[in-house]
């Protein structure tokens, strides 16, 4: 039906309590399951709060309105509570009228319902359908809650929102992995990270900035933490001493957003994940890069100094994090030059050594991060060395010609953040449509 | 230098008060005006707060530290509180150390203090210079209240955040104004609009949902209110009765933000733009779309009532509104079906009118929202009536075959508020980096 007149929602699902025992109300949702007893007919309804039993006796017209309905189907009721039912949460509805909004097909491609035995790939095709379980759904309101704290916390820091573009006449960092566009009768190019324009809200004096939002990297590798679209969380500060000032302020806004997601998910993360969240205590520990690799070397590996951690080396150095300090978060600083992109500032006793710094939670890298070269003379220097174009960035340089704070700032996945959050695997499970090489669909 | 150890701010300029007086602190900023007479020298410091002017007396340390510091300079100064200075404000700093953290130019490109009279073309060649004005670094203190006040009362009402790709293996509603990106050996395209997504993410059972993000449009015509890349602001709501759900919500919605820019920023919004920030009472005046070609008619408009509102006539309609009911704001509602998109529902009486409706603020289009149709046969149907290949909207029509909400939603476009609230004319002097057919940089 198109015009449901009559037909609104009075409270989702879990709002209903015992004491609404007898008040008439109206619940609309999925169907998710469906028993035939003959002269009873149940059907337990979902909505994104919960579910809850609607109980139908033959010979009404709500009885007679279920006739050939299909799991998944969506439906309202109008009926009232009863909180004397024998079912475990002690609470039903008995339906006086049903209206069914679509009927689903019988064939459906993944079970919602139950264990589902589906391959990956067929849940991403079925994307909609697979989010429906809770489990999944929780992602999202984790993502919701997470990305609220970070904001709640930023805003109470004097920072100010930016929203750069996407759209960018030259390459951001380098001109590896990028997507080219059709412009018009021009080229552009996907940014991959807001970098460059994080230092303009610098330079243009806005002191403090975050930006949320997607980030483009054409990578061809198909592994569990890479994708070609993703929701980078990126914040710029100025006015700082160093890059530890940006540290410090990284995980005490971490801790608070870790907290918020407990205050109000720990107990469904518990139920569907099987895991209790951990708050950090700070300051994180923090590692010199050299002596991350040092200690990678004395429990035998065999590592190359010169190159950035591994995979595997970051999932050791996360064990060896949590034995010793027991943290499962740790800052690796004083990274080589030489892997660090040309903005990074160097120290100023060892040019083989820049202030930046990564953060890996659980053996992850989540965060990478650094003080900027602000100096115009030496960032132009800096460029040249690691061969970048200086007319491509031209545009970027010119930011630091009329002055310029000192500042630094961070890049942060937030789907990384979710997934060492609740342990899961693949990044394409916390992502609500994901893209890789081959996916570009639903 | 690149570290200035010991340089720590203690508070930004406009959190020092009179009673701080004596007191030592650091302060950092943009050296924003510099005046010699003689034995003293004056530099009005600037951060995103506000202003303080510094005190240097000749034969100080200090004062030798600023010979040959030039305007937009960027400085730190440790010193002393006077709150009994001559300067209008009553307080001033008397600084012992200075440190020049980097020298500007002495020649720049735009004026930031003082009145400019660049040509917008040029303000937006430096716009980092552009936004170090107050006035324009207000409008992003504006945006940072809008969103946050937004996403507040989304959340407050159920809704989950979701971030939809931006990269789509088909076209988002027609084949028009669309970006092809060059997708390893495929062609993918940028989203025009987060619209298959947010229906997704109902057809997911996440019930309410909202994003913020960036949308694309290769819309090459050079108009004050377009661009090719903006922020989107779009939300989606499951089990609604009509469209006049998704009114409802909206007009609360907005009262709320505009309560808060109002709280937040009214006075700066005084002081800056000699204006007063209106808030709407509710429910805002609904007029169908006939009747307002009808209006227009009589006012002695020559209008086509099969076409859209055009640009004067949105303007002349928002006037005979204000005129007649005293509002900013006004829906114009039951648009006919020729000129909407094949997802929007249709009235049951009326097949050649939507349950689609715009908003007015102030005679601009600031909304497009509607019911949606979400009976599948319905929307295949209305497809095929538009033209659309079904191949090309297969992965979105098949959303709508395993049960789904009756739902409806809205997109809206953030600069299109901020500059009406402003009353400023153009939307390029409301984007942190402006995007169109000619301009990819900065």
């Amino acid at each position: 039906m198109d015009d449901p007149s009559g037909w609104s929602r009075t409270c989702r699902l879990a709002e209903i309590t015992p004491d609404m025992d007898g008040e008439p109300i109206t619940v609309m949702g999925f169907v998710r399951e469906i028993r035939d007893v003959g002269k009873l007919k149940f059907i337990l309804l979902a909505d994104i709060t919960g579910t809850m039993q609607l109980t139908f006796k033959g010979g009404t017209e709500a009885f007679d309105a279920t006739t050939d309905i299909t799991k998944e189907s969506t439906i309202g009721a109008k009926g009232k509570v009863n909180s004397n039912s024998k079912v475990s949460s002690g609470i039903e509805i008995i339906p006086d009228e049903v209206v069914v909004f679509t009927r689903a097909e019988p064939s459906i491609p993944i079970q919602v319902s139950g264990k589902t035995d589906a391959l990956l790939d067929t849940r991403l095709d079925w994307r909609f359908l697979d989010i429906r379980k809770p489990k999944n759904a929780l992602i999202f309101k984790v993502q919701t809650t997470i990305e609220a704290a970070m904001r709640e916390y930023w805003i109470e820091h004097g920072f100010i929102e930016i929203h750069s573009p996407k759209l960018m006449g030259s390459p951001s960092e380098s001109g590896a992995e990028l997507f080219p566009v059709i412009y018009f009768d021009k080229t552009a190019f996907l940014a991959q990270s807001p970098q460059f324009y994080k230092q303009m809200a610098m330079c243009a004096g806005l002191d403090r900035v975050f930006e949320i939002g997607p980030v483009f990297r054409a990578n061809p590798s198909n592994t569990t933490r890479h994708d070609t679209e993703f929701t980078s969380v990126d914040m710029e500060m100025s006015w700082i001493e160093s890059h530890e000032d940006i540290m410090k302020f990284e995980e005490e806004w971490l801790v608070y957003v870790l907290n918020k997601v407990k205050e109000m998910h720990g107990d469904d993360i518990k139920a569907m994940y099987s895991m209790d969240l951990n708050i950090p205590s700070t300051p994180f520990p923090r590692i010199a890069f050299n002596d991350a690799k040092k200690m990678l070397e004395e429990a035998g590996r065999d590592v190359d100094e010169k190159e950035d951690l591994t995979s595997d080396e970051e999932k050791a150095l996360g064990k060896m994090i949590m034995d010793k300090y027991g943290s499962e978060f740790v800052f690796v600083k004083e990274y080589p030059w030489n892997i660090k992109p040309f903005y990074h500032m160097r120290k100023g006793d060892d040019k083989g050594v820049t202030k930046g710094f990564d953060l890996l939670f659980k053996g992850l890298e989540v965060t990478t991060g650094s003080q900027r070269e602000h100096r115009y003379d030496v960032l132009m220097k800096q460029a040249k060395e690691k061969g970048l174009g200086e007319e491509n960035i031209k545009f970027y340089t010119d930011f630091f010609r009329f002055g310029v704070p000192p500042h630094g700032g961070l890049g942060f996945g937030l789907t990384r953040l979710i997934k060492q959050i609740l342990g899961i695997e693949n990044v394409r499970e916390v992502t609500f449509a994901f893209r890789d090489i081959k996916r570009l669909f639903p």
